[in-house]
């Protein structure tokens, strides 16, 4: 792997970049954005050499060994169709999209055929609150897990970028894409969704009343600080796993309108009792 | 303020002692706890001179200056009422207690007249999931809010506590004691229940399978952390302030069901834009 490409120079396209070079990683890394100010920012961060606009991006995809997409879900299904048919065999196409099912199953269609670029899908579970090449962080990925959910064989190519991927610090897993989608509704998209219904709540009930800053502690702070993330990203999540997220909203509203309905009674000790089991093994596992 | 007495020597008491001393407090810290492991524990955390079992505490507390209650909610009230006859004028009685109404209302009852100890609630926003002299920590209260009800108006011996809180490296902020618990439910109860109803649920579902472990990152670490916060402390809360939180649980299952009901809707963009804006507003007051 000499040349790499990265579409979406933001927080993840950034970081990948400058994980990569922390990684020992002397190759090229170009990358593709739309916006001029990310392009720069992206540029200045170090990771990159050139970062070029949408349009002007095939020579830098067209020579890439492996061409990254790091942008929201629907943005890489986008970018799947136009460069499955310029793309090809001996290139690797890989990505970072938070739900996997509509990619495989796309990557499975219009890739990996005969004379054609190789597809996998790829999920790191890292991110940060705000997006923006400014957020470009080079040990994002140190400790996190890596998801992949191929569609198809190993090659020299999907093994060599797993190796990178472990050389920026991440654990590497693999995943069907399905079970990956399920998994996620409930440790990733619920966070999420659930800080985002709990900060609007909270906005929409004090405005800027500062007794709520002063009074709230570490608890609230935490459980609202994805409240910060952005639309676009977690919409296209929303799309293309909304069936899996709202099976996960749901029951969680049944769980809290059941502790809720056991403030005063004996069953809210078994809640904890079980919260507090979850927490325990977590705790052994992280030691 | 030369004797402070602290009835409860777990994490918040064995904290408050050693804040004390590392706030340059040189006086006679005392303690009385029914838990010979606590007792032992504070001790040997440096804190504290002696620590007695409750039936022999009787001494410690009645030469006390400030007696500081640091047990649950209910465990105050039972200390309220068994103190009120035995203190006298000149001594001050405060408490750390996650609730505050009905411990002010009772205040106003036994404490303050002729010949009576005085008592100003008070409540640390400060904490950990935790508990237990062991995770003690000199620091908690740094940077934190603590927030007193006061029943009575301030004498010497109130504004001398208040100073010590200060020099803990608290910010004091007072409320009335039923908005003090109205907002509580909504930035400190809120969240520890929620996080309980959310980790008891990912352990009903998936028990000790270790994929759950392996993909979660930091988003469901965060939410679930407070899952194991004890039992004990949070069935005073909620047996102390249960309407308030069950309205707020209540609030916050509907807003989890619009959104739900809107993830291929214009409307969570709506709810992204109010998260976003709290965000963005605590962001700015804390830098």
């Amino acid at each position: 792997m000499d040349r790499v490409a990265i579409v979406g120079t933001g927080l993840m396209g950034c970081s990948i970049a400058l994980a990569l070079r922390a990684a020992g990683f002397t190759g090229t890394i170009e990358g593709v954005d739309r916006s001029g100010e990310e392009r720069s920012e992206a540029v200045g961060g170090g990771g990159f050499g050139r970062v070029m606009p949408e349009d002007e991006g095939g020579g830098v995809l067209a020579a890439a060994d492996v061409v990254v997409l790091a942008v929201p879900v629907l943005g890489i299904l986008e970018w799947m169709e136009r460069l499955a048919p310029v793309l090809r065999d001996g290139q690797l196409v890989t990505d970072v999209g938070s739900t996997k099912a509509r990619i495989a199953g796309r990557a499975r269609q219009v890739y990996g055929g005969a004379g054609q670029a190789e597809f996998l899908p790829g999920h790191p579970m890292a991110g940060k609150e705000s997006g923006g090449a400014a957020q470009g962080d080079a040990r994002l990925f140190d400790g996190a897990t890596w998801l992949f959910t191929p569609v198809a064989a190993e090659t020299e190519r999907t093994l060599g970028w797993r190796k990178w991927v472990r050389r920026m610090g991440a654990r590497v897993q693999d995943l069907e894409p399905e079970r990956h989608d399920e998994l996620c509704a409930w440790v990733s998209h619920l966070p999420q969704f659930l800080a985002t219904a709990l900060a609007a709540l909270l906005e929409e009930r004090f405005g800027d009343d500062p007794v709520v800053g002063a009074v709230g502690g570490r608890a609230i702070r935490e459980m609202t600080r994805l409240g910060a993330s952005p639309y676009g990203m977690w919409r296209d999540v929303a799309l293309t796993n909304g069936e899996a997220v709202g099976q996960a909203m749901q029951a969680l509203e049944q769980q809290m309108a059941h502790l809720r309905e056991n403030l005063r009674g004996p069953e809210l000790r078994e809640m904890f009792r079980s919260a507090n089991r979850l927490r325990l093994r977590r705790q052994s596992a992280d030691e």
